[in-house]
C-alpha cells in the first residue's frame, strides 16, 4: 500500500531535531522523504504495523503529530508539485 | 474534491514565515491546517485552478516546495493518527 505520513515537531529543541531524524531514518527505509517532515512510504500490511510501533517508540505523544493517510495506487506519481518539489521515482516493483 | 496540500519552507527566516502564513490562510479558506505545513483542503475544479494559482504568487520557487496530493474521498476521516494530531470533523456539505 501506498501511505502518506506527515510529521509535525519543533525542530527547535535539540530532542525535536533528533526525533525527526529518527522518524526520517525510520519511513526512509520504506520509502522516500519527499519534504522535511513528509514522507512517501510504500509497504504492506504486516510493514504498516511494525512501523506504527516503532513510530509510537520514537515520537513524543503530547509535543508531537503524525498523520498516517492511505494514498490511491498511484498517488505518488501524480503529485502536483512546485518550487523544489519534484515527483520522486518509487521502484514500481516495491509498490505492493 | 479532497487535496492534501504539503509545504516546506525554511521558516527560519521571516521571509519563509511569512509566506508559510500567507499559505497557511489561504489554505485555510479552503479547509483546515492540521499541521504546521500540512493543510485538508476541500474544494472543486475551478477553485483548484484559482488556488494554484494563488499558491504560484506566495511561494519562492527556488527555496520552497509545496505537493498537492489528490486523496479518495472519505481519506480525511480515516486518517491515522498519533501524538497530538486528531482526525479533524470537515463540513461534509462541503465535500464535493
Amino acid at each position: 500500500m501506498e501511505l502518506l505520513i506527515t510529521y509535525d515537531v519543533a525542530t527547535t529543541t535539540p530532542e525535536g531535531a533528533q526525533r525527526l531524524r529518527r522518524v526520517a531514518k525510520l519511513c526512509e527505509g520504506f520509502g522516500m522523504r519527499v519534504q522535511k517532515s513528509v514522507f512517501e512510504v510504500v509497504c504492506g500490511e504486516a510493514d504498516l504495523v511494525r512501523l506504527n510501533d516503532q513510530l509510537a517508540r520514537i515520537i513524543d505523544e503530547e509535543e508531537d503529530s503524525i498523520r498516517v493517510y492511505r494514498m490511491n495506487r498511484g498517488s505518488f506519481k501524480a503529485v502536483a508539485t512546485m518550487g523544489r518539489a519534484r515527483a520522486l521515482p518509487h521502484d514500481d516493483a516495491l509498490v505492493l
